[in-house]
Formats: structure tokens, sequence, C-alpha cells
């Protein structure tokens, strides 16, 4: 089949079909098809209607009704529509690094279609195939056309049954072997079984498997990534000493094979450590170049970040789907009214409008803060390719990791709320599996578990802060990032010193009002959880316990920061979900 | 088979099996057993050892593994349990009134068990069976063994495509004919079809249905609840003029088969109008006892409430198991640690503990208000069947579905979200359907919509108390009701000049600081909701124009107020989540 490129022959947004909606549409105050271009630009929009056109005429691609598929055929069915993606080939290797926002466009067109199409797709492309290109040498190079033609099909396996947040407590051991220059890959019990790896399940040849690196004479080296051929590329049927199999049924994503593996001394060759961060020489020696395992680390985060990234990406698409059934619904959908004759759309109601409209605005505001953030990390990245070692370099991975593992939580959970009332808010229509709401709630669930458990990446936010805090109070250095997200808090002293502002409801549509309010309130709980945490270690306690003692502290104020991020958006955005015409000022504002 | 009766000559209590979570049971700083004797009493505790000894023992209740069953294999099975229940005749017709706690137990042990079990018992026996007991009369009461027996199989058919919530909207009629003697039963159109009614998908033989019911003449007299057969008992082959079938699949309780059904023209006998509020002669006269419209109305509260109680009760259920299954989880899962070779479980941290115990302390502040509420509906079913026309019977009417309606909307939505809670607190493993969080989840959501949406019904308990508020000012009449729940809002004028006491953490966590707070609240919210409407009115606003305007201020409120009498438990039972022994004290509270 030919690669599809887009056609600009035919108009990028052609008018809605008229049905009931029309008279919905016919009185918004403001030019929606001037807002969709100045939104997404006309190149995104013609992209993802040749994405759109393409899976919306290839049978393969049309949704069995009522979505009543066995686990097994849903499965099947969604291995079979991933390999022809790659045929579609809708953006060239060679393009990508130079049109990110496609990249995240393809992202959300396939998501929109189905998740567990677009989770087997990315995990193959962008986990499996840039942790080779990203964590490998040119040694590994070799891999990544077979990974384009899916002649080798791949997947990302750290988490183990028993180790999923504490990465550090992984247990497959990678033990080195002189005598044949080979890594014997070991599972010493199930508890270590890596588990819930995607495409593991059924689909998988190749897993970039993480293990403890151990030289001769027993010394452990930390964690490594290393390749491992766990299928027969041609049956499928396992390799030897491994037992691979799927973890079963989930409360959404089935289409995804989400697997368990244990490994029996399986002997890989030396070369096949992707060995970006530290190396071992035939004879059995560990090299690396990074000085110390912290470093080694926090070069790291920036691959670690990018799903967390792609994850608030995600989010944001299944809170647009959610509000636009939902809204969609609310303006057809008539119940009481003035007389018994004469009934009215259940969207006129203050309540349902009080329900949804804020949903709506946080889906233009969140959408805002997942395009920059997505393009942020773009810079970072080509900073690791690039070998980049500076301070600038090391300051942006970590903003990056503490905005995107606050992002996530913020994103991800605001999606699950706002997917449950758009659910709540169409009553028993809602409830039917036909009208998505279900399966977006439940697709979109994981979004708060995976890459990190939401509770547990607050924190991560939480202690950048406090770092930045405590190098300000000893050092005196001042708080500032590349990104300048935090740079406000610098003032965190004349901060705390003001006042609340607003007096009007006038005054509280004003974004600079609840903004300061923001402010203020996370610079509060900022110097309370640093007090409350000084005071902890003083009294004797371990890092460890002091650090578990400000736990909530910590979260309640991290949550707050993104909040303070995303309502600078939200509030002039809630003028626009109640249709004042404010895309003029909008072009202002961005 | 032989009906199953308790045996009272095995513990009621057993040990549990030792095992991983032993540790943390062992620390337990009271006695578990002594709590549960309590709080259950024995009676009720054999009761239910019963149930769950004779279904742990039938082949026909093993729950397939990985709940991998189609959706039609799953409704047959469903059918089959519903009707072995039959056969172990746990709770005899005769049995029923006398000893409401195993009603409840009952439904309870089911609903644990599956709630597509227990929706199609319950719809088929006391909603359906209940319907014609207590909206029919001596002339109906000839099906009721068959009920029992399950020669008819029950349904009730109120909701349609296009009106749930607005009851007084339905379209389907009702014409008598004098010259046949019978009703002729009609759907004018698709949107008139009736949607949603459990058991009538693929089951039911027989439906209540409710249509409008018109006299020679063409005189409407409102919705009036009709016998109607909609299937062959023998082959479950839809009867001439009906068109039957299942509305498809939803985001839980699959078991039950949710149907839809449209009437062309059927014709049944005079005799099967359930006539308790209305009937027609056989001359097309018709009579009523009822003097108007509003009293029929208020005559079918207590029925109506019915639902929402139980719905309160099943709510409960579902926290009880999710907060279960993530305290155990929490107990034994480890992650993390002072040193990397020692890790804690997870329900050591303050995190964790901060974000489930809370859903503890409400799962038995909540058990307590649903049973309390369960055993005060009894008392005005039973008026109600004893003919009981007095103004308290009218007034206890009223409060019941005052604190019904609110009572649903505060149980199921704290159930909904504290399942959400136990999911993420759960991980990873959270999301695996055979740890049943999501099943949890899905079966647990429509109690937010059906028996009347939740944020409907708040507004049903706003305009009580509204009512109360205006007959106080005008008439000068006190605020009271028979359950005593409204008192405390007679004094709101004095409640509104108290000043906050609360100093300090321990004030806290005294009940009557907060319960203060909550009654100020309340009344500040009223009194602003009740002049806000008034103020709406003045303004040539029309009753439903100024109803809109104030949904928001009043649902907050109700919200509020359910909040209030729950809290008044809650907050000790938030003492007893931490730990402390305070059985003695309990005894002495409730």
């Amino acid at each position: 089949m030919a690669p599809l490129r887009e056609r600009s022959d035919d108009p990028v947004l052609p008018d809605p079909p008229r049905g009931p909606l029309h008279v919905a549409r016919a009185r918004a105050s403001f030019p929606w098809k001037e807002l969709a271009l100045f939104w997404e630009g006309e190149d995104v929009l013609r992209f993802k209607k040749t994405i759109f056109s393409a899976l919306e005429n290839d049978p393969l691609f049309a949704h069995p009704r009522g979505s009543r598929l066995s686990v097994e055929k849903y499965q099947e069915l969604n291995f079979l529509r991933c390999k022809r993606l790659f045929e579609y080939d809708f953006l060239p290797a060679g393009d990508v690094l130079g049109s990110l926002p496609k990249v995240l466009a393809l992202i959300e067109c396939l998501g929109m279609y189905d998740w567990s199409l677009a989770a087997k797709f990315c995990l193959h492309v962008l986990t499996f195939g840039s942790a080779i290109y990203s964590s490998g040498s040119e040694r590994h190079f070799k891999y990544l056309p077979k990974i384009f033609s899916m002649e080798i099909f791949g997947c990302f396996a750290l988490t183990e049954v028993s180790h999923g947040s504490n990465t550090k407590g992984i247990r497959t051991t990678a033990h080195y072997d002189p005598t044949t220059q080979e890594f014997i890959i070991h599972s010493p019990d199930f508890e270590a079984a890596k588990f819930w790896v995607g495409n593991m399940g059924k689909t998988a040849t190749h897993a970039v498997v993480f293990a403890q690196l151990y030289t001769p004479g027993g010394r452990c080296h930390g964690l490594h990534p290393f390749l491992v051929q766990i299928r027969d590329p041609k049956t499928l049927l396992p390799m030897p000493g491994v037992m691979v199999g799927d973890i079963g049924k989930k409360l959404g994503q089935n289409g995804l094979d989400n697997g368990f593996a244990m490994f029996h001394k399986v002997r890989i060759p030396r070369q096949d450590l992707l060995n970006r961060s530290g190396d071992v020489t035939p004879e059995g020696t560990y090299v690396t170049h990074v000085k110390d395992v912290g470093q080694r680390f926090s070069e790291s985060l920036g691959s670690l970040s990018a799903g967390r990234v792609t994850i608030v990406g995600m989010s944001v698409v299944n809170l647009k789907l959610a509000v636009s059934i939902a809204l969609r619904f609310s303006a057809t959908r008539r119940q009481f009214g003035p007389t018994d004759e004469e009934e009215v759309p259940v969207l006129e109601y203050p309540m349902q409008q009080w329900r949804l409209l804020p949903y709506l605005a946080a889906a233009y505001a969140l959408d805002h803060f997942s395009k920059s953030l997505f393009l942020d990390l773009g810079k970072l990245q080509q900073g690791l390719l690039g070998k980049d070692r500076s301070v600038r370099q090391a300051e942006l991975g970590r903003e990056i990791h503490a905005l995107s593992s606050a992002g996530k939580p913020l994103v991800s959970w605001t999606a699950q709320r706002g997917i449950q009332e758009c659910r709540e808010a169409c009553g028993g229509h809602g409830y039917l599996s036909m009208n998505r709401l279900g399966d977006l709630r439940d697709d979109n669930d994981p979004n708060c578990t995976y890459e990190g458990d939401n509770n547990v990446l607050l924190q991560q936010t939480s202690n950048y802060l406090l770092g930045l805090l405590a190098r300000r109070d000893q050092g005196g250095a001042r708080i500032e990032s590349p990104l300048k997200t935090v740079d406000f808090l610098d003032a965190y002293p004349d901060i705390l010193g003001r006042r609340f502002e607003g007096s009007s409801p006038e005054d509280l549509l004003d974004s600079s009002v609840p903004l300061a309010a923001y402010e203020w309130l996370v610079c509060y709980l900022l110097r309370e959880s640093y007090q409350r945490l000084n005071q902890e270690k003083r009294s004797g306690k371990s890092d460890f316990e002091a650090r578990n003692n400000c736990q909530l502290y910590k979260n309640l104020w991290t949550a707050v920061l993104q909040g303070n991020k995303v309502l600078e958006r939200a509030s002039w955005w809630s003028e626009f979900a109640v249709n004042k015409p404010v895309i003029g000022s909008l072009k202002s504002k961005l």
C-alpha cells in the first residue's frame, strides 16, 4: 500500500452535517473555524484530517458495533491495525524531530480512535525504539530499521510484580560471564517477574529489560537496560529460558497485551547491553563516563519525563472527547420546561452549565499546557542527543522532570473527574457502552498510575522545589529555572505579605486576581512544608521519616503549584467557555 | 432442593485463616469480634453466614475466572442463579415484614456476590412484586404466589427513551374501551418506548407499565400503573403487539438484562389497572378516593423512596468492599523503606492512611445511616399498607422522601469517589480486573443516576426544606419533622449568630465542634437560597425560572445538610479508624 500524504485540494474544515445540533451551533457567538485554525494551525489540522480520513476509509479500522469483541479477538485486531499504521507511514521517521507538533497530533488522533492502538504503536516506536536510540549506541542502531518495518516488535520491561514505584528495588539480575562474553539475565523468583509490560503479553519479540548489572567478583553496578529477544519473530513462541504470557483482563485498554516474563539464566551477547551510561569490557571491567550514580540517574530523567509528558497529552484528549459527547447530548436532550408542552435542552440549565463548562475551559487550558510542555521536552531531548552536558541542560532536565511529575497528576486526575461528571451529566444514556464515556473513563484511568503513581510523582516535584528553597536559604542562590516556571518563588517573602484584592465577581474574572491568590497559597504551603521538614530533621528523624511525615503538606501544594500554571490560562478560557468572543484577546495572550 | 435455614452449631465468627495479613491483624487495638457482634448483632451475622455458605457450596455460583463471559452467557447464568435463590428461600415471604434488618442483609449479601444478581432478584420481588402489592388491590394478589414461584417474572417500566427525570412527560397511553372493557396500551413513537427497564431485556414475562390513563371522551387522568404481559412464560417470545428487546452493553451490571419495549395497541383487561389510587368503572367513569393529583402523588412518595433507600445500602456495600480490598493490599504491599533492604507496607505511609482511612470511617458512618433509614422506611410502609391517612404519616412520607433524595446522592457519590481512590491506592494491581475494583466502580456508577439523577434529586430535598422555612416565616409554624432530622433548623436565626469555637486539633476531634460548624453552614445557605428564591419571584420570574436560577445554591446546601447528619457519626468513627478503642463509647452513642 502506498504511504498516504496530506492532500491540500479539499477544505480543511468542512461544515458539519445539518442535524439536531444545528440550532445550538448556529447560536455560537464566535467563528469556530477561525478559532480552530488559530488553535491548531492549518498544517496540523490537515495532518489530522489525513489520518482520520485514512482510518475512516479502511475497513480494518471499522469499529465492531457495541465493542462486544472477546479480549483475544480485540488484541489480534489491534495488532493488525498497528501493522497497518506502518504501511500508512503518516509521519516518516526522518520528519519526526522536525515536526514535533505532528508527533503529538499523531498520538492524539490514534488515541481518539482507540487508546489500545495508540499505546501499542507508541510503546513499540517511541518507548522501545527511543530507549534503544537514546540508551544504546551506534552498535544498536542496526535494530532501528527493523523496528519501523516491524520485523521485530518491542516492549519496555522495567516494572516487576513487587516493584513499580521503587525502581531501585528491581531484582532481575544480569551477571557478566567473560568466558563467553555474555550476560546472564535471571529472575530470582516470581515477585521479580517483569509485570504490566505493554506488548509483552502476546506480540513482542524483543524487550528492553532493566536488570541489576553484576561484574565478575559479584560487584553490582545498579540498574541497566539490556536488549533481550523473548520470542521467535516467525512463530511468536517464547525463546529458551523465557517464560512469558499475558497478565489478563484489565479495567480498560484491553486491546493492548500487557504481559509478564521470567528469565531462567537467559544468555545474551555482551553487545546487547544498552551502554550509553555504562559499559562492560570483554574482560569484565565496568566503565562509565558518568561520575556518580546520581548523575547517571539525572541523565535518564529526560527519557523518564517523555512518558509523563505524553500522558499529559493523552489525558487532555480524553477530557476533550468526554466534554464534546456530554455537551452535544446536553444541547439536544430536553427535560422539563416552563410548560408541560415545552421542554428545555438540559444544557440551558445553570446546573448543567456549572457541571460541564469548567471542564470545557480546562480542556483548552490543559491542551495548551500539554503542547507547550511537549515542545519544551523536545528541546531537552535534542540536547541529550547532542550530548549537551551543560549546567543549563541539567537544570532543564530537572525542571521538566518536576513539571511532568506534577503535570501528569493534574491532567490525568482532571480528565478522570471530568469524564465521570460527563458520564453522570448524560444520565442513563451516559451509562450505555455505545456512548463511549465508560471506555474513556477506563482507558484514562491508568494515566493516574503508570509512569509513576500520581501521589508518588507529586513528591518528585515537592523535592525539586524544596531543594531550590534550601539552596536559596543556604547559599543565597536565586530561585530560577530555564523555563522560568519557578522564578516567581524567589520573591516568596514579599508574596506572603500580599493581601487578597478581589472584591467583586468582575475582579475574579480578571485572571491576575486568582493568580495572585494562587501564588500566595503556593508560597505559604512551600514555607510550611520547608519549616516542617527541617523541624523533623532537627528532631533527629531520618531523611526517610522526615520526608514521610511531610508528604501531605508537600503534595497539597505541588498540586496547587500546577493549578497556578494552568489557571493562568483556565481563567480566561472560562470566559471563552461562557461564550464571550475572546479570540482577539487570546492572540495577544498566547 | 430443601430450603436452607440458619444453623447455630457452628461459630458465627471463625478466626480468619493465617496468612500475609496476620501481622497487621494481630496489631489491632480492639477486639474485632466484639465490634462485629455489636455492630451487626448475632442474628444478622448468622443469617449472612447462612447465605454465604450456601452460595460458596453451590457450583452454580462459582465465579468464572477473570469474568471473561460473553454478555449473553453472563445474563443466562444470572437468570439461573436468580431462580436458585427462590429454591433456597433464605427469607420466606411471611417473615419479611417481621425482620427488616434481614431484608437489608439479604440484599447486601447478594450484592457482595454480584450486583447483577441482587438487582435481578430485587427488581422482580421488591420492585415489581411490591408495586403490585402496594399499588394494586385484592384482585391482583393472585399474582403474588406466582412471583415467589417465578411462574411469572416481572419488571417495572416507567422510564422512556426521552423521559426519565420528568415522569410527567411520560407519553405511553392507556385508553379505556368500554365496549370490550379493556385498556389499550400504546407507544406513540420510539421516543416514548420504555427504556432501561431491568429484567425486560430477555427474561420478564410481565411488566408494571406506567401510562397516561384516558377515559372515553378523551379526558386524561395522569400517570397510572398497569400490569401488562409482555412475553409467553413458556417460550419467552413477545406477546402480540409488543416489541421488546435488550438495550445492549452497559458500563456495568451486564448480568442484568435491561430492556426496551414498544406497545402497538396492546389490549389488557380492565382489572389489570393497578387501582389503589384510581380506578375506572366498567362503563368508563374514573373514580378515586384521592382528592387531588398532588395527594395522589404524595401517596406514591413512599414507594419511590424505597428504591432510593435501597440504593443507599447498595452504595455502602460497594464502599465496604473497595476499602477492604485496598486496606488488605496496603497492609501486605511493601514499597520503599529506611534502607534498601527493608521495605515498609504502604499502609504505614501517612499518605496512604490519609487516602484510605476516611473512607473506612465513612463506610461505618454511612452503614449506620443506611440501616436506620431503612428501618424508618419500614415504619412508613407499614403505615401505607395500614391505610394510615394521618397528618403524621404524610409528614413522615415527605421527610423520608427528602432524606432519601439527599442520602442517595451523598452515599452513591462517596462510594464512587472512594472506589476510585481505592483503585488508585492499589496502583497497577488495582487496574487488574480480577481485583474487582473496576467491577465495583462500574456496578456502583448507576447508583448516581437511576431512581432519580443525584443532582435532580437534591432539589427535591431543597424544595422540602424551603417549604418548611416558608411555612415558618408565613404562618409561624415550627420547623419539625417526625424523625426530628430538621428540628435544629427552627433555631436558625440563633445558629447564624454562632461563632466558630474550635481552636486546637483536639477540639476538632470532638464531633460537636464540626457539627456546630455544619449547622451554621446549613442555616446560612438555607437563608441565602430562600432570600434568593423570593427575590427572583418578586422580580416577576416564573416559578420555573426562579427555581432554576437558585439550583446551585440549593444543591450546595442540601449536600451539606446530609454531610451534617453523617458527620455526626463520621467524626467519632474517624477516631475509630485511627485505631482508638472506642467500642465502649460507641455503645453509649448509638
